[in-house]
């Protein structure tokens, strides 16, 4: 059931969202940066995080939910380390400006870490773990959010779905870039089937009673009451691994940045729409080893592993990260494919604002 | 099934330990080193990774597989990071002395991070985390091992078990100690099995061709074809998150590092004996707000979670390490719990070496 898609071109896109922010109030600059964010989730195909949410975002900022020109506040008594206030600004500018801030802190001493409260959502976290690449160095993002996930052994959401995302370069090779939700499947897998009118497997969601919902519909609907499980999904398969990584990215985003005062544990939940507090790190490789040297490396580790003989009808081991350059490589070239639904919520966002719709 | 014990006092096991390590040619600093984390790790109760395999360490180091008198050398040129390499000696002593150096950059920089290479076995990841902890810091340790883990849609040991390991300081609480294989299920829950006669559940080992194995005496048998899968298990249940894990843990010991060189990647397996790399970290909480608060934030998540209704029959809640801080508790108030086999094996040790036993 593969629907109706229009190719849009990437820039052109951006300049479209660019404009919406911008209309909705945000500082130009702002704009730039989020639109560009956006875009280029959706260039890498992670379409769940791209252009559809741009709606959101700028309602988002219409309504207040967003603040439209925060003062964020950089605190920092360490050389590689530092917390930002982000005075609930928009989470694609509060997490440029830290990730920056923490490749800065990198560069002088070899590592950097920002951890960010009072932010917003900020979108794919592979986006700013991926700006260390440029630098040579090895990038992190994590982020909480609202509370979704449920505690092993309980229905009750803990936990957001807590993404963390790594980014390492390669050479000739496309760079590992792991960006993962820590339950067994996040929104976006579901929303696919929800699209594609599919049922989602036993172990993805359950309901208040603990039991698998394999209708994606429903699936949605959880707030609270049920929800995702934490990755390895039971107790004989590894779920306290899953929930222990969700716990740690809660940790380091909103603990060590001390956002904790802000957030009424499991039992209640968040209290502020769309909040979300970070964590970003940079390691600048040459401080460890020459970075041709790692980079060399890593393209042997990837070929290796594309190499192994695979079981029939499994395809080829891939490291992550290589199937999003590959779809970035032909969106670019291509343009990227918006569902009909998608390009018909952009025109209604673009009619709403009074801004030119001009994509397709 | 369970087998008879012995409770053995901790300052007596780890005596004996240290004096079988020193009667093998270990200096006699490293001893007390190694012997340390091998008793501190089963007054935790991770007994697969403590003194039951004192033996292999032992013999080890008087077969040449371990270098008895190392000189690792560091390498630093920036103010949070370096490398070590280990020069093939005992996995604990290069270990600790690498997550002392990573504390010592965190108390002048904030953040402190160190790559090893050509280590041994270091034992559980989660001893070197912990070091973190008296400090009011973070705590990260990885390590690599012998390919055993296989590759997503592969039958081929393509990782080690890769665990990875975090420690977070609480205040009245037990600490969050995370100390995770990346596959479904390590050889430790396997060997426990084996010693009950009770088969393993599907979804934790492959046979060659890629079916279950259930039966725990051939789930150990395994050598590179089939083993272990990583976390998530299937493609849709996230063994991809799980395998980008286990890749995260060797970019970062084993890349980083600059070992990479060392190892014949997936293919091959590694070349030495009990070879591993390591990477260890540390971040100074106050370097990102008062401690204090810190730590009063973690009880308060702890006692939240702890607080969640539970399903019919679930267990309550827990924090990683929480269960582990218990029997801690227990042993060393009354010993550590030593199965018959394991006494026989150290009773079989001493004679070897020709040092008295004197634990029962």
């Amino acid at each position: 059931m593969a629907a109706a898609t229009t190719r849009i071109d990437a820039k052109k896109l951006q300049e479209f969202a660019a404009a919406a922010f911008v209309k909705a109030g945000f500082p130009a600059d702002d704009a730039r940066v989020a639109a560009r964010v956006l875009v280029a989730t959706d260039l890498r195909g992670t379409d769940s995080h791209g252009i559809t949410n741009l709606g959101g975002y700028v309602r988002g900022g219409l309504r207040g939910d967003i603040n439209l020109h925060p003062k964020p506040r950089m605190h920092s008594v360490a050389r590689s380390t530092a917390t930002l206030d982000g005075d609930r600004g928009l989470g694609f500018v509060i997490g440029h400006r830290a990730m920056q801030d923490a490749i800065r802190r990198a560069k002088k001493t070899g590592a950097g870490f920002v951890a960010v409260r009072n932010s917003t959502h900020f979108g794919a976290a592979s986006y700013y773990a991926m700006m260390a690449l440029e630098h040579d160095m090895v990038g992190f993002a994590l982020s909480n959010g609202p509370a979704r996930q449920v505690a092993p052994g309980t229905a009750r959401a803990a936990l957001g779905t807590n993404p963390l995302a790594v980014a390492a370069p390669a050479g000739a090779r496309a760079p590992y870039v792991l960006d993962m939700s820590t339950c067994v499947a996040a929104d976006g897998r579901i929303v696919v089937a929800r699209r594609d009118g599919t049922p989602i497997p036993a172990g993805w969601i359950i309901d208040e009673q603990g039991n698998p919902v394999t209708d994606p519909v429903e699936a949605l609907k959880m707030t609270g009451r049920g929800g995702p499980l934490p990755l390895g999904g039971t107790p004989e398969h590894g779920v306290y691994k899953g929930f222990g990584l969700g716990v740690l990215v809660d940790i380091l985003s909103s603990l060590l940045s001390g956002s904790c005062a802000d957030i009424l544990w499991p039992n209640v939940g968040r209290t502020a729409r769309n909040a979300a507090d970070h964590f970003f790190g940079a390691l600048r490789i040459d401080s460890f080893l020459p970075a041709a040297g790692f980079k060399q490396a890593m393209d042997g580790m990837i070929e290796a592993f594309e190499a192994l003989p695979t079981l029939p009808g499994a395809a080829r081991v891939a490291i992550a990260g290589s199937r999003e350059a590959g779809t970035a490589r032909d969106r670019e070239a291509s343009g990227v494919p918006l569902r009909d639904s998608v390009v018909q919520e952009l025109k209604d966002l673009a009619a709403e604002l009074g801004i030119a719709f001009d994509l397709c």
